[in-house]
């Protein structure tokens, strides 16, 4: 059998696809099954790193979407729209969708999951989080049997590629980023990376795939790096941390209760710099490379690693969703006659599509626990760590170490590591130490693991 | 639907298999339709950490793999025999397997496939290697659309465990494999893992994964680490390297050569003690830990690591190969009635079956191309270094380092690390050496990355 595959898009991922299923040697012979019969592009006649056949391309994207050869519709277009509408097109034509795009997944994916359910087609998302990293199918095909406890992962590489440098090198997170900038390891308008956006969209998809049901994405507490301070990266670091962007799902009940069955699971979702202590699994993760933790009960501690960006490894991600379609129609093709037909109204495979079987919901973050790393700018007068300390006593916050950094004149610096404490707690004791007249201001204030 | 799982053996995997079996909340709806029928046991009386109605406990594994109740059998008794007997009658009576057992897959992995394949049955065995690591389903379902290059790991948790403890503590092998029995992190009889025998089992099995064919089990070259000397590990680190267990399975002439479509693709497949540099993602694999390091066109390097060993982690990956068979089975079960039916004779999943696809053999090892680490003991005189670096160079090997460690007396004991050379010629190289007169032994002789 050959399966037709209509491209969306033929930028530096769409291109890395073609040029995957254009070269099938050396690959799972599946890959030879699969032939590209048509592709939208924005511009018939700009130079392309492959060579189409100039009768496939087409600007007329709901064509593509359209034509009956096309059987399996691949989305690298990016961007909210239309997108989202090609991509309900598509599953309305009982066509499975691949797709490497976090924004509108992470957006819609409600609407695009209940419509793709209500039509029985596949819509695959191997590559909307992590790049070439398997971390989507791992977590329907090979982790089912857990009570996942938490999920966690650096996630986007451009702020990894920026906090690698900062440590690295010092330097400040302004001159790290035009560098990267211009390296194009940061897009020239880098507000969805750096202030969280994209990590965030990824935790969401991450944490309907954990935990069995979503989270509304626009809630989630979102925070980016392009606020931190080289200075407390530096501090991080002789106390014997990393910072790094981390997105995290968790269920703050463990395995235990996960187990209960209540009307709906309370959930921690989160993005924010975080100092990990140097011995994490993932504060070694360096550069523009993801990799993502998984805890669950009984595997334990689980992680995936590799580059979270990139035409080649993108490409790779696609190409598997679309590997494990055709997979699946060898066994069984819904409405297709031959060897794997089994008519009309053939059910999915539950494990790759993956439906929702749990009601989630965001839990009142001044209920979650954490640890917290502190700066306050102070006067440089004897006392003061005293008072800072009894601040955080009186507020029931225990402390794991206070350190007066330096002292410049009359100011001085110093940092404050807590143990895992309440989040109320620990947000009274801030507003006692930002009343104390010693305090000149709290000039940082970051999640520690 | 429920499925009827035949279970033999009830040991400390059997047992966390049955733990999850028995409470599905929290889980993945579909552990929910699984049910343990019946299962085999050796002593009916033994006490057991998990409670089954006794009616279900057999001594009679047959009967078990026979029960018409039991749609897919659970082998994780171990050992060779009855495994393996009792794995092919399941198979000749059309039920689907799902096996931890490295030992038997590596060995007989060729006669299970045949036979899976002509009953067109499931052979799933993601529990044979890295415990509870998703590695064997993310190889078939995630990264079909690469030319593999390289799959490197650390698959044996003992070996593993003991050389962390080696480096930490600069302590001898002997006696850290005392501890590690008495602690049991090691077996009584530790031959299989640290002779390097069941690192051999899973590359083999890895082998034909990643690269569509296997090679013979028996022709893998196997160093383990039982004449390995702290002094070597003690070098390494002083040097900037750390020493592990590393099974390789790599196609020496990488992705281009993997496109070629030669009557059989020759691998270089091996287990030795390796150097690896500190920067290495393997290198910071601690413990009893696993890591999976896979290399491929275009996915790059992307790594799998999590717990090699253990029930809980063990039973995860046998529960999620059930669930893959259950979750195709709700597209289609051959010869059943029902919604997901399709007839007797429906196909396999390609990806999920894995069949062989290439014709795949070893290499001649004097063919392959490595660094090594090599330690001499010498006579302590002048001149001593330059006759050695002569040899190499005789021989075209190229000289990374050549140090002077220690000399006691009239002896001397010298480190050389080569660049990446030949193996006949490194082997040349080390004849003349041997036979110089200042040179009293080659004491050790390890690869390096």
């Amino acid at each position: 059998m050959t399966i037709g595959i209509g491209l969306l898009g033929l930028g530096t991922v769409g291109a890395g696809v073609a040029g995957i299923l254009a070269s099938p040697a050396g690959r799972h012979p599946l890959v030879g099954e699969l032939a590209i019969k048509r592709v939208a592009v924005r511009d018939l006649n700009r130079p392309r790193p492959i060579d189409l056949p100039a009768a496939i391309l087409s600007t007329d994207a709901e064509a593509v979407v359209d034509d009956p050869s096309v059987d399996i519709v691949v989305e690298v277009m990016g961007g909210l729209e239309p997108a989202r509408s090609l991509i309900l097109r598509a599953i309305a034509a009982g066509k499975p969708v691949v797709t490497a795009n976090k924004a509108v997944i992470a957006r819609y994916g409600e609407e695009i999951a209940a419509a793709a359910a209500a039509k029985g087609v596949y819509v695959l998302i191997e590559a909307a989080v992590g790049g070439g990293i398997p971390i989507i199918e791992p977590l329907k095909q090979s982790l089912g049997g857990n009570r996942i406890t938490k999920v966690s992962g650096i996630i986007n590489g451009t702020t990894n590629y920026i906090l690698s440098r900062m440590a690295d090198e010092g330097a400040a997170y302004g001159s790290v980023l035009a560098d990267a900038q211009e390296l194009g390891y940061a897009e020239a308008d880098p507000a969805a990376d750096v202030e969280g956006a994209d990590a965030a969209d990824k935790i969401a998809i991450l944490t309907a795939l954990a935990f069995g049901g979503s989270v509304p994405r626009s809630a989630i507490p979102t925070e980016g790096i392009n606020r931190l301070d080289a200075r407390d990266v530096g501090y991080a670091a002789q106390l014997g941390y990393v910072v790094k962007l981390l997105a995290v799902a968790e269920n703050p009940g463990g395995a235990a209760n996960s187990a209960q069955s209540a009307a709906s699971q309370a959930l921690d979702v989160r993005v924010h710099p975080t100092l990990l202590p140097k011995s994490h699994p993932l504060a070694g993760v360096y550069g523009v490379n993801n990799a993502i933790l998984v805890e669950g009960d009984p595997v334990g501690q689980v992680m995936f690693y590799g580059p979270g960006a990139g035409a080649g490894p993108t490409a790779s991600a696609v190409v598997a969703d679309i590997l494990n379609i055709a997979g699946i129609w060898a066994v069984a093709r819904p409405g297709v006659a031959g060897p794997g037909a089994s008519g009309a109204g053939a059910a999915l495979d539950p494990l790759l599509a993956a439906s929702r079987w749990r009601q989630c919901h965001l839990i009142d973050s001044a209920q979650t626990r954490h640890r917290n790393y502190i700066r306050l700018r102070t006067s440089d007068e004897a006392g003061v760590i005293g008072k800072i300390g009894s601040c955080f006593g009186a507020a029931g916050v225990s402390i794991q170490s206070i350190m007066q950094f330096e002292a410049q004149g009359e100011r001085a610096e110093i940092v404050v590591i807590t143990h895992e404490v309440l989040e109320a707690n620990f947000r009274q004791a801030l507003l006692a130490i930002e009343a104390l007249a010693d305090v000149q201001a709290v000039e940082a204030c970051l999640r520690t693991l």
